[in-house]
């Protein structure tokens, strides 16, 4: 019996059942959060997350502990990588793809979801359907799937603090997974050391759905499905790319994007990528910008954290709202100045 | 006597000393702003934009007025146009070639530069050289120097209310110029109508100016100084270009950035950019973008200037200054989180 019960804690999609019932369960103590994530129980590591991601304000508390304490302890030296690509890119199958890759070098893995739910359907663009599949299976991979919500900040705030719980509980490599249409990858980018745009061949077209901004924030740039009768198309994308990446500004970090192709399909260009990945860390980390990057992120989260707060604040006005509404079309047609209707919201605010 | 005074009034390098010494001068009551704009009267405008970037409660209080006056008349159909670029590529020379080449075809043009004054010199980054002096010179052209200014938003509400002004004393073809390396071209993006980005041939090293993100914005691309030995070079680039931003992202409005060579000594090429970007004038009409565009515009300020005054009335508490100050080695080093540190900082502020 206990063994079955073993058993079901190594699978994750148990675990979510059993997380969506957290209110029927044990409610940990943060001592059991900090022992349990320093012993790498993916569990515990769940619960965690999804602490984390919790709006009761006692579960923001006890998170909040939680996080304080493991700042005691030394964290593990990880990379974390963003991947973002539109939908039909291919991007759960490269990311189980590369995700055993590095399970087979040794590597402990973790595979973060950022899923705005649309807002039209108010369903979730990455859809339920089980993902992942071999690789949710490996002992040391954690896939945590979407977390979803439109609060201001929330999903930022949640992701960085999944991050850090990951990087306590002991994964070497942390992915992050948006995407490419909506507002979170600059939010990704401001989050990651190493920043993955994955694009198919057939140049042009299929870029529709990626916002504007996001290929000048790339580290690197893969082309999937680089197989069989695509490998000639994605060769040539490959090397367009290459000739538009070298035509942008230059990185702070004097890094020069990279273009790779690759096939999850056919297991090729997945080690180049980590390759590319490992010398990137190793350059960054000579020229100190690793370091200074992960530290202007804190910072950029602290403004980023108070900005949305303030805003949300503002906007969840009632009186703002409703003058904002009545003053809407005639600032849009320049009837009324926007500065100072802006002034005029202001002084409502107060 | 008065033919003297009459000429001086034509020269604007003579206004602009005249403009330093306003507080000697009659103050202009708002319906003398709005006669004088509406006749077109160049003195009276610079007076007006002067009034529009004071500081001082009771001028903005004026510039209001004059501007809620100017709201009912019928404005000047006109074109908004965002050049920039880095330093080196000619940009004053561009928009001065360019400028006289529309008061050929009989246009009123005004020039209105955002400079943003540097931070660490305190110096402005344009210079103080006398800029634009054939076009200056003409009576249909207005050339506004930098408004220089570091307050947040200051730069962009007196940019956007001096594009009005101009757009009322009856001018049809408003050129914002910005230097290309701060954070004013996300600005001025959201202010005109059509972005040009000007470049040099010899793709890449001249590109280190150049804030990321800016290509992606671009409705054209510009290379300059295409002439003598440098035509082959340019027109390669141009080129270059092309491939690149044919890799980009569409834009929302159907516009497919183009790429163009043209020299400012030998005048080629600019009657050519100037075509262009009536032609996107015409398409952008035709597909109702470019009015739903303006309004969008507004719309934006409204939010923006709300979200520049919430964060500076927060930033410039002295309680918050203070904390910030004591919090910000603890968030960079990750030894504090961003986020509990966030939450102390908005409670102090209340």
């Amino acid at each position: 019996m206990m063994l079955v019960i073993y058993n079901l804690l190594l699978m994750p999609h148990i675990w979510h059942s059993w997380q969506t019932s957290t209110h029927i369960m044990k409610r940990l103590s943060a001592q059991d959060y900090v022992n349990g994530i320093l012993e790498s129980n993916r569990f515990v590591l769940s619960r965690a997350i999804t602490l984390v991601e919790s709006n009761r304000d006692s579960d923001s508390e006890l998170a909040q502990t939680v996080l304080e304490t493991l700042a005691q302890k030394k964290v593990k030296n990880s990379i974390r990588i963003g991947i973002t690509g539109s939908p039909g890119v291919g991007k759960s199958t490269f990311i189980e793809t590369f995700g055993l890759h590095l399970v087979g070098l040794g590597k402990k893995v973790a595979v973060l979801a950022i899923d705005p739910s649309s807002q039209r359907t108010g369903g979730s663009i990455m859809g339920d359907k089980t993902r992942m599949e071999q690789l949710v299976k490996q002992p040391n991979a954690y896939v945590r799937p979407s977390a979803s919500g439109n609060t201001l900040g929330g999903v930022a705030k949640k992701t960085r603090e999944a991050i850090l719980l990951c990087e306590y509980a002991n994964y070497d490599v942390i992915i992050v997974e948006t995407v490419g249409v909506g507002q979170s990858e600059v939010a990704v980018k401001e989050m990651t050391d190493f920043f993955l745009l994955l694009m198919l061949a057939g140049a042009g077209d299929e870029l529709q759905g990626i916002k504007k901004g996001i290929m000048e924030m790339t580290d690197a740039i893969a082309i999937t499905k680089a197989d069989g009768e695509n490998i000639r198309k994605a060769k040539k994308a490959g090397g367009e790319y290459t000739g538009a990446l070298h035509l942008f500004p230059s990185n702070k970090s004097g890094w020069y994007p990279k273009v790779l192709t690759c096939s999850a399909i056919e297991q090729t260009g997945i080690a180049e990528i980590w390759e590319l990945i490992e010398s990137f860390k190793i350059k960054m980390t000579e020229n100190h910008f690793f370091s200074q990057n992960r530290s202007n992120q804190n910072l950029h989260w602290l403004h980023e954290t108070i900005r949305q707060k303030l805003l949300h604040n503002f906007y969840s006005d009632q009186i703002v709202k409703k003058a904002l509404k009545a003053n809407e079309t005639a600032v849009k047609s320049g009837e009324k100045s926007a500065y100072k209707v802006a002034l005029e919201l202001l002084k409502l605010a107060k």
